[in-house]
């Protein structure tokens, strides 16, 4: 067992983009959609949350490598089918890829959201029977020199 | 915005069960039920990260408040679908919940199952097509004197 | 050089408050108010970093006991006379004071405010002429059987 | 809301300086002077502490980059004004300024300074009615192909 | 794999001691006994590092509960042997030994005492012939109710 | 005191190696060697928190600089001896050696080791009679342009 050995690889700017959402009750929407949840701004918590998390990915994953993250970015919306997207976006150079970090800012963001909001999801048992946090993603991995490089030319067409 | 003021609650044993599922390729679930997983014990080295990472709850959500947690396991297993599944269980005599350490432990190692397998997710263009966390539920929440109690007059008949 | 032994001591309930201010540029504290910082909601990021500050005391500041924390609250109000005043409350039933907690949440505060407002705060040359956090302060501590008694007693005159 | 996108920016040789002060009893003065602080020598305790947090800041100051700081040194000394002033510098070839580092590092050791002579502080009542961390500033920030060459030039006259 | 389960355990008085040394060359002791050692105070460095790091250990040691730890105390003398011994004691009331607690405050102590004095124990090749970390043992573990009620009837006769 | 300025030295590739070894009872040598430490695979576990102490260096040591580790490894066997060897070995391009980092994580190795085998190690009175960390050593320290190249000229002979 061992992390990937990384030193002989180029230093190589990254992107990644990592996306999951929570199930909520229609009422819990409602309140956050009015900014009345009582422990506070959910969406601007989490999107913190989530941020910090990401500059911890290497002490929270074993085998990850410390990077020198240049970006990170948590955007959170509502959407129509009751649940809360998250979207985390994370940019470094670096000699390996970073889609770790924007998976757990995004997962973290999605953890911070439920403990916002859990004396709304939970029932007169103190149980979660609606809540869950569904399809955490790699939405997208760039790396300079390669995916977008070939955007770069399929725009140029 | 504040965190919830458990200060006058009473000390009281609780336990809380998560659980969650992250879908990988076949032929990777293979290897990990071979254990040829080229960066190690994908399943040991994930309820490691899912341990430590529930002893820093508090400092992963915002407003969790710190416990002194006398438990933790986390247990994982290769499913028939395609999926392994986590399930982590916390122990603590708090004056609050301690979901959030279950999820939180859930999560991460979630996360960590996706960091050991990543080369074999991933397709030529560096993409993860297939790989997805999902289902990350509390199973179960239970409290001296309330669930417990519960069970054990049914126990009892 | 020691931490003090305080494993005789009770356990009692406490509270503690500390206050701190920041002097802004009178255009910073229009666009605060206002809602208008790029880097985004200056006071509630400076609430949640206290927040988490005060829960690593014990990690900050060499020779303070790790505490279980009941409550950690933060308040930031800007004043009429261009200064931003962040007043934290954090709340435990410890062996000893918390008002370490309480500083530590303010100056996190403090300092993250000046983090979420550099660009307007600097001059030409790069320099902050005018921005300083003042009067970090401890506003009271209580203990229960001491102070609070004390307090009661007024109270019932 | 979000980190600065620093990405695209050119790591440059950078070098900040903060400083602060408390103000403490004479009585508490004379004792540091004479190293007489019961709980260890105080100034030294500040120096390590401030050290240590300023490599700790972008997991306090939520949007503040990971930095790979090249030094971290923090001089204090006693005025004759019958307070302890804090002065740290920092260093970094970064792609942004390291002035929270500085800054975090010097409100640490302040806030440590408090902790080491707590007992000496208070009154009978337990409060601190004289003491007060103040005047936290950016003394100076330069920046390679900035500030020092404007030194440099001036230097050569 | 699994944390052990504490929670049916009583909360008792607990006390525990380690020990370790570092061999260093005879010149570097001269440095320290003279407190001449570039880079600072060597041995109150340490002291502080190992206090730090004992109320780390859950985070360092996978499946270490996090204890309340009521004190840390770390002594270091140079003996005439040309070693430096370390001894560190911490107490908790807890409900499992807090002897790993003790150990990591000893061990971190002694490699902070390895980086402060590097420049001198290194050969021409960069290389550490003669330094050495030995003899990390617990020397005492003390339990209300066990080993203190023994000593006490000692004591008494 | 300060930590040593590296602001001007060059990056260089370097490599450290440390070693130590943890004395235990010929019954546990045994049980690790069959598997059947009841709290889990002890030197797995040990080798993880190797790895991931390795990447908190600087927080635990207080004057070590940052460093962008680009790979750790630990590797672990039970010696014919009646004890544990650790071996790891980090590598970075970094403007300061990385010894510090390869000791962290062979005394944490070895640290965890201990946790993982406790309740065999402990005698009736519940202390530790034989169990001893030894012999932590730096093993080899090399550095491009100096160690290793000497090493290819003797190669190359």
């Amino acid at each position: 067992m061992a992390m990937v050995d990384v030193s002989k690889k180029p230093e190589v700017f990254r992107e990644a983009t990592a996306t999951g959402t929570i199930k909520l009750k229609t009422e819990t929407i409602r309140l956050i959609n009015q900014r009345k949840i009582a422990k506070g701004d959910t969406l601007y918590t989490a999107k913190i949350a989530g941020i910090l998390a990401a500059k911890e990915t290497s002490i929270l994953i074993p085998l990850c490598h410390p990077l020198p993250l240049t970006n990170v970015e948590v955007e959170i919306r509502v959407t129509d089918k009751g649940t809360v997207q998250v979207t985390s976006t994370v940019k470094a150079k670096a000699q390996t890829g970073i889609e770790m970090e924007a998976l757990v800012a995004a997962a973290v963001s999605l953890l911070t959201i439920w403990d916002m909001v859990k004396q709304y999801e939970k029932d007169a048992e103190g149980q979660y029977p609606l809540t869950v946090i569904e399809n955490i993603r790699v939405a997208k991995k760039t790396k300079e020199g390669v995916s977008s490089e070939r955007k770069r030319k399929k725009a140029q067409g």
